[in-house]
């Protein structure tokens, strides 16, 4: 499915035209806390957006910006606060890193975004932030992906970048990003954002459909703690350097983008989910067996969103129950003694409640970085993956006292 | 409301004609692990059980019993073994239970009900617990009702029991109850049991639905982590010694039973908060000002599962971003810019984002081992309350190897 593509360097700056870079300007740690990505030539651009009913201002202010225009030339980011609960003050101060973000790179003031992620419910340092934001504005490079990823992260422990280039007719497409997470991680967005650039020439509609489909299938399907978080938004760029023929909906190039995409997203998902606060391993859940894909979803979702599951995980403990359990609160319709549970290729539940668990090999398997939970229901033919991690002491060490 | 009522002594053997004990068999650990309850006439009973499709051998064969007679003598109870996932075999086991204790009390086997708490998906020592029946039936007594709670506790650490009185006529009625924690606990039951008994006199429909609106009022508001157990049962029996007049639906002595079962079902339910898994506080989430009390409970069931709530609380923190960030992805419609929080009596936020916390004087109120998390929506006049506990490094180590 995805032997087309290679896998390459240079994370949001990978495709032609896009520069980046990431500064300090001392909003609440000692680090890197501005990001700027800059493309050369106005990018057609699509995002997603929290679905919490309290937005974040750079979120309601985003959705202004791409109401009016859909070409984006530049992207302008800040961690250590999320500039969220705010009221008018946080809503003009997201307005004041637009402009000052557009006179500095002199593009439209149109076709700036704005993101922000920290903490909840505190003002901007707005003569920090404008200091910033002129400094990495000079500071822009084709190296500048790897400071820019830096920028970005708050709770996060490594810096997450993909990049994946493939041929199309006599073109080649790049397709780069980077994403932050690693708390407040939950389906339908999370305190997760994503910046995705590419070269590839294609239609607004088709983009912006190509990243709901990825999304749907990634960082949707994301889930670190439960909860969505107020701040979160994936954006792609397209500056169409590549000149490649314009991609459309329906056609096969449009299935090779979007494959493309869901490459670099999942990727950058299982990233978050690796660097979940105070994680230890990476948990993939596959549902399989179902009726359809969306109770594939529902299910794998209740599984790793339990604690119980994710804490059993962290012990790598083979308490295979409470994943049927968490399946039996999920919601969907399903007999329980059709199911069967295997961890990586271990089989532990066979159906009828036949229990094949050997616990010595379970404990090996746990004990790695990397476990898959299957859970095939046996009553269809539908599947889904979902991306989590174990629940650690360090997650609530991390969040008990997150603001000091 | 509840002026009427005395709280008094005596748990599940407060009311007449009950009485109660719990012995050491040895299903898994060197504590007590059967309890039983008895009633010396059959009494009128109700049970309200888990939703979760995964249902323990217990609960599909309780269902079987109270289809065919509303009348019980006595309830079984086991820890340290759900007898869950067991297929045809634990369902044998479920029954072999009853038809001991039937023997043993010498009662019809229609009037036993049984119930099992403990780890899932492991078969019951038969043996052992067949002795453990025949050795708990010749132990009860009106002084057994701490024997019992004890018995039914799994990682709890201290007995659950509440017990009320109070006047109907001539009569004195008697409602009683214990009930044990404390992981896997969510809205819609969880791994909970509870035991109610009282001496009222009341008809069979009138005891389901003073249950059915009590449990939605209390059990149903609960959670520790958001698991909703296999094993989950609430059950009432009544066995009519208080001699009083029959209660029945829509009168005023009804609505005083209701008023008296649902505040010995909400004390049992904050004991279970309190005692969470690795629990340090109590945390009650009132959500007001909302359109519908369903709109409330849906609000304050996301702060109250919210694990970066809960960890905030842990440490004290007064982070209420994360508090309106949980509202904000409950799904309720709302307008986060009316919003108010406080802590107890101390305003944090006021409408407008006008914050105005005082991080020392909430930092006192934080560290006390009661919180109540108040938000007022300011669009309606609905509340709700909701009750569960912070999340602590002792929850994970519980939970990563619950088994072992």
């Amino acid at each position: 499915m995805t032997d087309f593509l290679n896998e390459c360097q240079g994370g949001v700056t990978a495709a032609q035209g896009f520069q980046a870079g990431g500064v300090y300007c001392g909003i609440r740690k000692a680090k890197k806390d501005i990001a700027l990505i800059s493309s050369q030539a106005p990018a057609v651009t699509a995002a997603v957006f929290t679905l919490n009913k309290t937005q974040a201002a750079p979120i309601l202010v985003d959705k202004k910006q791409l109401a009016q225009s859909q070409l984006c030339s530049a992207i302008i980011v800040n961690s250590g606060n999320a500039n969220a609960c705010t009221g008018e003050r946080g809503l003009q101060d997201a307005w004041t890193m637009i402009k000052t973000t557009a006179q500095a790179l002199n593009v439209p003031e149109q076709q700036v975004l704005v993101a922000s992620t920290g903490v909840i419910g505190q003002y901007l340092p707005m003569d920090k932030v404008i200091a910033g934001i002129n400094d990495v504005a000079t500071k822009l490079s084709k190296d500048g992906h790897q400071d820019a990823a830096e920028a970005i992260m708050t709770t996060d422990t490594f810096q997450k970048e993909v990049a994946v280039q493939y041929t199309s007719g006599t073109a080649t497409i790049t397709i780069g990003g980077m994403a932050k997470g690693s708390g407040m991680i939950a389906p339908n967005m999370a305190t997760m954002l994503a910046f995705i650039t590419t070269d590839a020439v294609i239609e607004h509609s088709a983009l912006a459909s190509a990243l709901h489909t990825a999304n749907s299938r990634s960082f949707n399907r994301l889930s670190v703690d439960g909860d969505t978080s107020t701040n979160d938004m994936a954006a792609i760029m397209a500056n169409g350097l590549a000149q490649n023929k314009k991609i459309t909906e329906g056609t096969e190039e449009y299935s090779k983008f979007v494959t493309a995409l869901e490459y670099v997203l999942v990727k950058l998902a299982k990233m978050i989910a690796r660097d979940g606060e105070g994680a230890t391993k990476l948990i993939e859940v596959v549902v399989a067996g179902a009726h359809t894909e969306e109770e594939a979803v529902q299910a794998a979702r209740a599984v790793a969103n339990s604690n119980l599951v994710k804490t059993a995980m962290h012990g790598a403990d083979a308490n295979w129950g409470r994943i049927l359990c968490a399946v039996g609160y999920s919601g969907i319709d399903f007999d329980p003694a059709r199911v069967a549970i295997s961890f990586n290729e271990l089989p532990v539940l066979n159906p009828n409640y036949e229990i094949v668990l050997n616990e010595d090999e379970a404990k090996k398997i746990l004990s790695q970085d990397h476990i898959i939970i299957n859970v095939n229901l046996h009553q269809g033919s539908a599947s889904a993956c979902f991306y989590t991690c174990d629940l650690s002491k360090e997650y609530v060490h991390i969040n008990a006292s997150y603001r000091s």
